[in-house]
């Protein structure tokens, strides 16, 4: 600290309410704060801080926006805690290469500001505002990922300090490459425990030319799910494929003042050019059809399909609305697609024993869902059997050959279920971290203990 | 030696000739022979193998079907070549997950004939017959790349067994997962480095409804690679897209007896649904046009369209012809779409200067092109002209943005260039190979020394 403070100043903050803020997690996880906060508006002064943390053994969490749910950003062994916003350049747009390079804070909402004149976007479209370096660190995904992939997919190369204050290059603006090891990916989805992501270099697209939209209602998950598996099989043209059930619907109905039917509900988008969309949604109706669909609307104007997206950005507010006070626990399992509809239906069953509240979407397309457990942590009888449904779902996701997390990450809140999930490359894992991080510095306690 | 003979009996090859075969490269490369070869069966065989080569120190080089060309399978320190190929079952074929599990040495060819069944295919299509374990260690990629992307993008897990014979899972068979390390892309690219890979699960996907081919010749490479470009920022259908220069389109006239324009020549194929394809195909046609095409060929047949394609296969074929007897050094840089046509005219400047043959053909849609540079490795003047073109090209390739290999690996070849490439990355790519193969036995001296 007596190193920082006068190289730092005013970006050095101590004080109890700036520890609080930046230790309190978005989630059912209680806080934990760390010593002092830096902000940081360069990769020279990451390496700065970075260098004197290593020499004193101190902690050092990075820090984006802060919005991931599973405690990533707590700091349980105090330490510094790095402020990255301020590193917000959109450093470089490559309009024919369709890649670009910014620094870690930058928001994926501010880059697709600044892509649209070049008719550019980013894809990974997630639920918060979070930064890009962030994203990276937890492999982060979105409604688009069943089309563009996740951040795994679309990270080309990165600048990473390493614990030691070390800068290194990863990957590059190359496409593909055979060139060695693949450090890109050994950070993407770190959570920050190896090192700090200072520049992130993304693939970009072009805007479809058109879009449709549609709302389905099923009778059962079932139909639901199969439509999704044949309309994947005949390669259409899926943006997005979304997926609630009877108790979401009913919140949304609810917070939405909606009267939507009270079904498991898909909404679909369909991108290409115009042909392609006009061929691939009447396949898909037809497909719907077959698939007993209850009901289905197209959006036919563009403030159409603004409401019906519009609806699906609301689920989470109007599945805490079920139970106002109540924030919730959001699960995250992503299993085999042909095992969604067995995982939904055994987790519901035990749920049903339970009185439970928990709606449930999904990014369906990839056989990832969330069910948002409406128990009071204040309540013992209820946390328990929050958590152990919690805990139900992950092993039942397990024995699938599915994982313990689809987007959200491991932090404090999926570590318990590692070891199950990974078994013996738990250990090599644990070896990766201590080649790259001997001191052990970086945002320790998080994804597995040593 | 002693240990592995009783267990492998008539499997350890220790003839000259089964080391010779072994150790011979498909490319400039001077052979380099093991001491032994094991033909392994099963994970557990794999595993067996390891545990006593680690107690001993004894060097193992993993072989699939031996087709890599940067003499990633030589034994410079001896010991043991491994031979994977008869671990060639296909395990596990998931229609309605459109996935797979296969045994490392499984080929393509024959994964897709067990695939045409269930109208699935997997995409990446190199141009030799690879083992799919061999592939996923160089990271190999095909002209469908542009679509579906490298085994980079294709590999959802992998058993892989350790150097000390420790068999471990990663990734697995969810489409995503945010939870801990990615273990999968550390051993994707690593060329047998850092353990054997023995089983592989892959994403497939659907046989598209339709499928067109064209044939453009332009006036000059910049007007090919724009209309790439614009291809490309439109989001056309493209499922391939690849590029010769006049010098392969003359060796492509003479081998197959064609009457093709000798010009730089771009193959298009655009698949989809119908409509789909119609669309995008006439916009191709216009962009093309827009850019200056000199000639525009549709396959009308599905006869035609395989006689297109046939002649491109059998390019590399024509290209060694224009100097019988001389197999060439493939050249294989990968750079950023926006710096090919300056990437390419820069090098065939230099070449001029040596009269040196080279044609070109490139994966032109990922920046990725070929040079066959047809000299003779006997003659120390041409090898020296030969190699100062190969090495220029990775220089002006580096500081381009690009990297020394989009497609072939690193091997021996290579490995002058990493230090350039990777600057202090690469110590990092040490520390990882002596935390995961402290005793240094995994395919000793390639993509790096310690
Ligand atoms: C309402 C809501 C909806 C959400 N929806 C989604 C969703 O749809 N999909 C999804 O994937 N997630 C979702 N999330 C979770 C969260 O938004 C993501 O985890 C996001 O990627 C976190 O980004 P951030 O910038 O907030 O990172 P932070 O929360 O600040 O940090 C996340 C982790 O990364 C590390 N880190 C941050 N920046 C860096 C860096 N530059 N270098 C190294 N390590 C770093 C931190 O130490 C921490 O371990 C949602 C969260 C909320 C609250
Ligand atoms: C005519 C020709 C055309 C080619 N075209 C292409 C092309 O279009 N695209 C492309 O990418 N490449 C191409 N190549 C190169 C080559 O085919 C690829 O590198 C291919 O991936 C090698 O596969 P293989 O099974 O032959 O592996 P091998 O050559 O046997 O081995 C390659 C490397 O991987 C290691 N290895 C093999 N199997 C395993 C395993 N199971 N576990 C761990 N390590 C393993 C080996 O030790 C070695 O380092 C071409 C080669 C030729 C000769």
């Amino acid at each position: 600290m007596q190193e920082l403070a006068p190289v730092f100043r005013d970006r050095l903050l101590v004080s109890a309410s700036a520890r609080e803020h930046y230790g309190a997690a978005e989630s059912w996880i209680s806080a934990a704060l760390p010593d002092a906060v830096v902000k940081v508006r360069s990769t020279q002064e990451v390496a700065q801080v970075l260098a004197i943390c290593n020499r004193h053994g101190a902690p050092v969490v990075p820090f984006g926006a802060g919005s991931s749910i599973e405690g990533q950003v707590l700091a349980p062994e105090g330490g510094i805690t790095l402020d990255l916003s301020a590193m917000d350049q959109v450093l470089r747009i490559g309009a024919e290469d369709m890649d670009c390079t910014v620094q870690c804070g930058v928001t994926r909402q501010r880059l697709n500001e600044e892509l649209r004149d070049a008719g550019l976007f980013f894809p990974v479209d997630l639920g918060a505002h979070a930064t890009l370096g962030g994203m990276a660190s937890t492999r982060a995904s979105g409604t688009t990922t069943v089309r563009y992939g996740s951040m795994r997919e679309l990270v080309l190369g990165l600048t990473v300090v390493l614990p030691d204050g070390q800068i290194i290059r990863t990957g590059g603006r190359a496409r593909k490459s055979a060139s060695g090891y693949d450090l890109t990916h050994l950070f993407v989805g770190a959570e920050g425990t190896l090192g700090v992501i200072t520049e992130v270099t993304l693939r970009l697209f072009g805007i479809p030319a058109a879009s449709q939209t549609v709302l389905c209602s099923f009778a059962d998950l079932d139909a639901a799910t199969g439509c999704v598996v044949e309309a994947l099989q005949f390669g259409l043209g899926l943006n997005r494929i979304e997926l609630a059930d009877d108790l979401q619907m009913q919140a949304i109905n609810g917070y939405c003042g909606t009267d939507l039917p009270v079904g498991p509900t898909l909404w679909v988008e369909i991108t290409g050019s115009a042909p392609a969309v006009a061929h691939d949604i009447a396949l898909f109706q037809d497909l719907a059809q077959d698939a007993g669909a209850v009901r289905v609307e197209l959006a036919t104007t563009p403030d159409d399909t603004a409401r019906l997206w519009r609806i699906r950005h609301d689920a989470l507010y109007a599945a805490r609305a079920l139970r106002p006070g109540i924030k919730g626990l959001s699960t995250d399992v992503c299993v085999p697609l042909s095992q969604l509809p067995a995982c939904i239906a055994a987790i519901k069953a035990e749920i049903a024993h339970t009185g439970l509240m928990a709606p449930l979407m999904g990014h369906v397309g990839d056989g990832n869902f969330h069910l948002v457990l409406l128990f009071d942590p204040a309540n013992p009888a209820e946390l328990e059997t929050g958590m152990a449904i919690s805990r139900k779902l992950v092993e039942l996701a397990l024995s699938m050959g599915g994982t313990a997390t689809g987007e959200h990450g491991v932090g404090l809140g999926k570590k318990p279920y590692m070891q199950a999930e990974h078994g013996p490359a738990l250990d090599l894992m644990r070896r990766l971290k201590c080649a790259v991080d001997p001191s052990g510095i970086m945002n320790p306690g998080k994804i597995f203990d040593l």
